[in-house]
């Protein structure tokens, strides 16, 4: 970073021969986050862990951050430094600048993001052949069993939580895998995404993009620590927080058959095809179709 | 542009030995533009502006943006549909791609744009030396006037706006100075920022930032047509409009005595000085500290 906040613009110097990938994505109160499921600095993590992972999706690695800010009137400043704590927590972390802002006032809080990341190889959604195969780089349905026992606020949630810590981390502070999409890409990667809206919508993502067939096998998703006996306490299938919740921000990949997922710590659960069939083998009921498995009420605003 | 919307992030291919340029800018409902006073493509204009003119501030050629919207519940899609009509119409007047964005639920209707453009040669706000000149790229005083007379609503004002459309124009749908940028920037400007605040409160921050005093000649400031009669109107002295009113877009530059303003179509308004009086000479009234000459009145939220 050559000229940082407090001109115009900031100024950055480019990495010759990388390609730039740029995302935008902004969190509203009320509807990304609330103050009764998490606080303001998880508020500020969470914008840029979410962008930083669209940009690692990419194959790229994040490095420069800004962030346009709308505060409401009469917003304690202890609020504002701990956004701000949890923002600069995040760009430790994640190794990103936060390069620039721009702060107005609003009617509610809302962070709109934008990662700028420099990429050697790029990997879409749309490069998926048939005979590639579904990997994930980890376990799935940890943000959506953390943000459900979150909402039940009650003593065997609350024990539950305290058992897996890691749900309600996941939920409050994801961390994007950002040494993985640029790995992923070197190593010969078709097409990658970050698993935001739920493995089953994602996936489905992919192959459409694609123009594939796609066949995910439940029983070899993994399960994130803890999963299994929130869906108990919930009275889920756990197959619905694994393949319907979102915000795991794994990445999900397509990998040609010549390159070993277990060599790249990834887990393969399912195989792209010729046909125009994109559904999941569900281990207890058959195969139904992927696009019936996106849970929306898997949000923070569901 | 090498991948677009659709996918996780947009990736682009840097001009090699540039520098980048990036900005962002939220621009809210009820804070930034009304519908009392402008029409919704308007606002997109307008979000599109406002970043394209920070990095031309800084010698940058702006190439690509995205865009962060929150949208109310209920908003007819005809008005979204006329935010990105003028979105997509400033896009093309300044030559820059839309590259990405996100949409979420909101409160209010707000623009996060981010800018990202190339430079040659960085100009910031902070290389003025005593001696060099200060100049403007344009008249003074349209989009405070415009904004001025929309709100009196009245006949007498009506009719004002009717004889010099630009003063509407200049408040509804600025346009940002993208050319002089990159040529002042090569011509050797020392410092440069664009009037987004008024000249008196931007001049002043090229000198705070310089370190350098600043002495403006009120009479050299170049007022916009029409800004008279409208100050006569509005029974205010026309300085108000000229260094207090902002948005105007215009750039306001410090050149070295070398330079020659006129041969750049520059307007020679100041000096910046080896003193720590920051102050402009007002015709009527003898000298006056810059620092008292921000009236924050005249903007739309004022």
């Amino acid at each position: 970073v050559e000229v940082g906040g407090g001109d115009d613009a900031a100024v950055l110097a480019p990495t010759p021969g990388r390609r730039l990938v740029v995302t935008t994505d902004v969190l509203v109160e009320g509807r990304h986050f609330t103050a009764a499921l998490s606080q303001p600095a998880d508020w500020g993590w969470k914008a840029v862990a979410v962008n930083c992972s669209d940009v690692a999706a990419m194959g790229g690695l994040p490095r420069w951050l800004v962030l346009a800010l709308t505060v409401p009137e009469g917003t304690p400043v202890s609020r504002l430094d701990a956004l701000y704590a949890g923002i600069r927590e995040a760009c430790r972390a994640f190794a990103v600048d936060l390069v620039g802002g721009d702060t107005s006032g609003g009617p509610a809080l809302s962070l709109a993001a934008t990662a700028i990341g420099e990429a050697e190889r790029v990997v879409t959604r749309s490069g998926a052949r048939p005979g590639d195969r579904l990997a994930v780089s980890g376990p799935l349905g940890a943000a959506a069993a953390g943000l459900a026992l979150l909402r039940r606020d009650d003593p065997a949630a609350a024990e539950l939580l305290a058992a897996f810590p890691a749900l309600a981390a996941a939920h409050r502070r994801p961390c994007p895998e950002l040494g993985a999409g640029p790995r992923l890409a070197r190593a010969g990667a078709t097409a990658m995404l970050d698993v935001s809206d739920g493995l089953a919508g994602d996936a489905l993502h992919l192959a459409e993009a694609s123009g594939t067939g796609l066949e995910v096998d439940e029983a070899r998703v993994p399960l994130a620590p803890g999963v299994r006996q929130a869906a108990e306490l919930l009275d889920l299938d756990p197959v619905a927080l694994a393949l319907g919740g979102g915000e795991d921000f794994v990445l999900a990949v397509a990998l040609p058959p010549e390159v070993d997922p277990t060599a790249h710590a990834l887990v393969e659960c399912g195989r792209f095809t010729a046909t125009s069939d994109r559904r999941v083998r569900l281990t207890s009921h058959g195969p139904a179709p992927l696009a019936g498995l996106a849970f929306d009420h898997f949000r923070p605003d569901g």
